[in-house]
């Protein structure tokens, strides 16, 4: 997480500020159910509410506590009772720090699980968009990055917005495995602590109760978490790998949105480079980069050690904001990006028809003749045009033609019905069917 | 995958004689589809189950084939030719390799994913059972490996209970994944092949349609699948982890089976090595070593290319196998786990009853004390005890008899509010709780 | 490792059969050590490598010992004594298993490390043919997939050259890292054997003596030596991603060499897909997938456990099995590259010669234009031209005449000074420098 | 990297105020080169040293600027030309912006390295002290955890040294791969600048210039240096965890230096918690999770794309500033580590003297009894003393004695041959060779 790749909106949940109100919120509900027990006074709990609800805790001074203390949740509480007075000896009565620090953990986890939803939201939109806008545009289909068979751009699309759309449903999976709250005092007994505490506070922070904990919520729930994160980045690195491949230069059937006072390179004013899609090919290596981390967090020594939490200080915040930064570049190219449906057009039509190969392979074989002759039919003929256009760069034979010329082919087709084979609508009739399947 | 660490039951599955007959039958289903609609002839259909149906497929002669062709699909439906004569020629019309391959492991991977469910189940039956055997036998809880609270063994199974059920909904959400079937021909657009087949197929086998495929089922599904058995992984590692602790010399609260052949070592035949819980450690670092690459597998170019083949062909049996091998011998582990409750309350009492330290803080601030001034008195005591535990490695000098001579701690409680807080109850009160939540 | 990416001469190293071969070697060589300094007498030394070295194991034999046992290195010592008779009870004398299973792994990376660094020799020795064949191999150079400025293919061979010859250093470095011998006894103290074993052993297996061993040899060797393989894998994955580019429809620079009988797919005969080097891609992730548990087998608890064992029964197999073979492929694809200098001319030339834009550029500087106008200037007659080769896919506007007609370039330049800098050789004046300093 | 775990020495390496005097100087290295050529006047290379060599570069207007640019390398120009004017035109001449940027990146990463090796230096020396102090200080060996035979305090320091001189070649190593200059113009071919400006900037800079570069330097190398960096932090996490071990109640031979005002945890007052060496457990995750990504940046498109910059521009600081601090935390960690002795020979001695089972094996088998006959005598003395530890936690019954009593081991060994089994100084007595080879 650095600046260069980073939205407020995500950077503000792992605040010190954020951090240190959230731990508030916790103390305070857990005093609430104190109260209501027994276990506290009903007017303490009110003035933790009072004083703790308007303070604004000095960050600067709880730094300076803990590196005496060297323990962060005892410097917040130190610095804490300075706003609470006397009342505070009765915060955090039967706690440990873990249920502070690792519910709100989730907290932060989930509200970051809210922010990259509404990214995802918005990507779906504007992939839908598009995907509405380029339905019918032909392109080629490229499998091995050679020409096949025709597709269309909106089809490409079509298939993004289903991958995202299983990223979401994955996204808010994620999100439940996170969402829960533990207070259960040291080692998980709630031998200090009633369960009702847990559920309280689990209530009030919009969290489930964690069924059983050891002094940590257990972390296969944040592998869970981190891994999710990693399929979803890596979704954001095949889309961005399209649109880098539709940019290139002997391609250039999309592009990257290219505003006025950028400049592609220092040395050659006519580049115009992918560079927003090259960055999110390595946005997604950063945030598959945590996956690892989290799945080595989850065997903890006994009850609990602590090697999971400097680990958590960091691919935390790395792993959202990133993330965040990426959906929403994505978002961004996808809803500028150029498209080219004549370029398209273009680049299919360099390659003299073959890309009808494979109906008249189908149509032979309907006429009679067996697929081993059909298929050498088709390719002696193919290699005409394909080495045509290996000489030049585009056919200057044409399938088509060879096609009517080949006696051995006229033995089991008519012209018409070659001709008819050639035929683009033949390969998009489906693509309504598709688009239902998809967008409903 | 090697077959040290194997169980047939899933070794079969990635068989060549399984994958050859899943292609069969895909094969076949589609011909059915494909009769149905008119396209090829019922009877072809018929022939092609009668003698497809019976055959015994000849593993050297389709190697034998596709070293000539250099395509396995291709060099199948060679040798299927070679049982049903003539009308093999209706056989994957209209159809891609892809169609028959990804769907074919899609079937391997929800048969492994049966597989795998009904080994957690299994685990779970045997978690519960040591559970419910040792919801009271107290051990004491640790952090940081350092004693801490008493807990219950029964406790520590809880929470493995919770985990693997945990582990059983990802493993569910996972098998969903890839429980799809993809028949939409070159580029994925059913140009030659009417969608109805491939929702015939699908159900057929067990599978959902894939809504949009481009030619290949999109790989963030099999990237989720292999994040999630990296997360099974880890959960076994935890487990493993924590009996490894257990049984080191020092603790000896638990200890692997041993059965009477079995040599420890070839020096030194008093030992006995916590070997299948280190192997099942080692085990969790392959199933998870497969999650990078499956993420790395995501962003094919355009419609498809070939690189994630090599991957699966690999990772599908290994992580799989392997995964099953583990949860087979954990459950086996933790079924005939030898439980020393006698050694767990000896190790706790070694600290000379130290472990009630938070009683008498929480008693000494509930008696009026500031939370700086008990933690203070707590604190002068407890090293006593401590340094005498640490001097002859069991303590000498009684926390409860020191506190009862502190002249400062008996000025806020009498002897029977220290004695009363001694008392191991106090911490297993909410066992059942919890274990209701757990187990229900 | 699966038999279909494996060469016989990488996976014998790896066999049952040379693994007890192994074995017997270090324990007789041990015996004969021991011999010297008294400890075992001569003749039961002698004995042992007559019987030893000319029995052949049997290998289910073993095998079954070892269910009863659940001991290998037990297995085969009584397996042993059974050829060897009475005198057997000298074998192994004051040695650890590890000694012989960590000495005989090590044996097997040295191995393999010389096969590998074989095959990069072969591999380089490919790629410097033909570097030295299109060193003057005129091709345009791209970044961000954009076309930029010309370069040769021979430099691209000249690249990988550099390249794997860096790799040849890790990977002789690598060998360095694990080829050591541990003959140190139980907890690695000599307490048992005398260290003069070890040496012995060590320089008759051509290995060093490990300093200080702790029943283990120390495991950082062995994570250098996999990440090693790691680093090597991902220069092979550049190489062939290089390639995939290259043979893509569009560009066609270049293509894997297509034999006659190979199909490139099931429904479209013209397609000749890169798949060697899609599958190359895959290869490198799967190598790759063994560097993270092989970095988590370093951390071993006190002065070993055998959580690393099951990780490299699988990773020591697989990852220089694949890795082997993937050289051996690369050296294939390179070897009998297809290469099209006439198709890298055409490419180049669609661009109408905006690839000298930076020499314009630069004469406008040096003739006395400010920096920032002569970028406007080269700017607005390479849009002309870029935007014509949009609308075409093959520019229909010259560069050179644009830039002769613009009055503004005109008062700086004269034509004789533009036309001067449309020159390919200008690109190409140093290659023979770069290649010096690559091949000498 | 967070500032909690950082050190200013190594984040001064990654600010942007070092960064853009990187960028100063190898551009002003170029002048002088160009100058030297006669390509720019003398006198504008000295104008460029004069005015930007005492330059205070403005970060915010330089951000200022790339915002509207979108390009750091222009941004950084346009900012350098408004100290030195008009001669700010012979700067960056024939340069591409990879030429600075690489270059700059390899700076700092020699830098970074340079640091890391005087942390491991200072590492070794504190191993080496603590060594020498312990080299005779007995403790139990473990295997699996189990106890094995004893080994010394000092030799478990050996080991550790040991790793870390390894560690310090392979940084050494390290260093070397990323110490490379490129300064050869768009796509690498030198066209609009002289190899000799490259060699001079190389040289000024501490570099060796790049034999062959393609805009950019290739990543292979930096991918070696992150892999290296993992492999350093696995040998962190190894010491750490074997601290971690040491000091967990029922061992406590070790323990982390606890100072005066640091509080253990916010509820148990006696707990002393190995949280160091537990922090740099989880420290050692994240510098290894660079390995994965540094790998998947080896694969540029073609001359080069940009998608390694992000995570970089990420994992530099990251990898490099958290292994700096872990080094040095490790030091602090090994410098004051508390070590105790007695509890080594408590511990060791509740085992009621198996430890010496293996000299009987040995002894009995020397005095001729079968290896299959000593094994036996020994184990079923051996389990009456376990049995005797399992049921107490210290053997209440003597291996010693219980031999003695044996008539079948008495038909071998007399009562002073076995008591001369009995003997630590036996398992010390290769200390001294073990410390020659391992400190010279």
């Amino acid at each position: 997480m650095i600046p260069r790749y980073s939205r407020s909106e995500m950077t503000d949940i792992w605040s010190p500020e954020t951090k240190f109100r959230i731990w508030f919120e916790i103390e305070a509900h857990a005093c609430d159910a104190l109260a209501k027990l027994g276990v506290i006074p009903e007017s303490a709990a009110k003035t933790i509410w009072e004083k703790g609800g308007a303070a604004k805790f000095d960050i600067d001074r709880i730094d300076e506590i803990e590196r005496e203390t060297k323990h962060d949740v005892i410097a917040f509480l130190t610095h804490l009772a300075e706003f609470i007075g006397p009342d505070s000896r009765f915060v955090h009565q039967g706690m440990t720090s873990s249920d502070v620090l690792d519910t709100c953990f989730n907290v932060q986890l989930t509200r970051a699980s809210d922010l990259l939803l509404a990214d995802i939201d918005k990507l779906l939109e504007a992939i839908k968009r598009r995907a509405m806008e380029h339905k019918d545009t032909v392109c080629i289909g490229r499998s091995h990055g050679i020409h096949a068979e025709p597709v269309t751009f909106g089809l490409k699309m079509a298939e993004a917005y289903a991958e995202f759309d299983r990223c979401k449903k994955r996204l808010i999976a994620a999100r439940e495995e996170i969402a829960t709250c533990a207070i259960s005092g040291a080692v998980g007994t709630f031998a200090n602590i009633d369960p009702s505490v847990e559920e309280h506070v689990a209530e009030a922070m919009g969290l489930s109760a964690e069924p059983v904990s050891t002094q940590v919520i257990p972390r296969d729930r944040h592998a869970m978490f981190f891994a999710t994160l990693g399929v979803v980045a890596s979704s954001v690195e095949r889309v961005a790998t399209e649109i880098r491949h539709l940019q290139r230069t002997e391609v250039l059937e999309a592009e990257e949105f290219f505003s006025k006072g950028q400049k592609g390179s220092s040395a050659m004013p006519h580049k115009r480079n992918p560079i927003l899609t090259e960055n999110l090919t390595g946005l997604a290596r950063i945030v598959r980069s945590s996956v690892t981390p989290a799945l080595e967090n989850v065997a903890l020594w006994h009850e609990r050690d602590i090697s999971h939490s400097s680990v958590e200080r960091m691919i935390g915040p790395d792993a959202t904001v990133t993330l965040d930064f990426a959906l929403v570049r994505l978002t961004n190219v996808i809803d500028k990006l150029l498209v080219y449906p004549e370029r398209m057009v273009g680049n299919m039509d360099r390659l003299g028809g073959l890309v009808h190969s494979q109906r008249i392979l189908l149509a032979l074989t309907q006429a009679g003749s067996s697929r081993e002759d059909a298929y050498r039919l088709v390719q002696r003929n193919a290699m005409k045009v394909w080495e045509s256009y290996h000489h030049a760069g585009a056919a200057e034979v044409d399938f088509l033609t060879e096609l009517l010329n080949d006696a051995d082919v006229r033995q089991y087709l008519s012209e018409d019905e070659i001709k008819n084979r050639f035929d683009l609508g033949y390969h998009t009739k489906n693509v309504d069917v598709i688009f239902k399947r998809v967008f409903g």
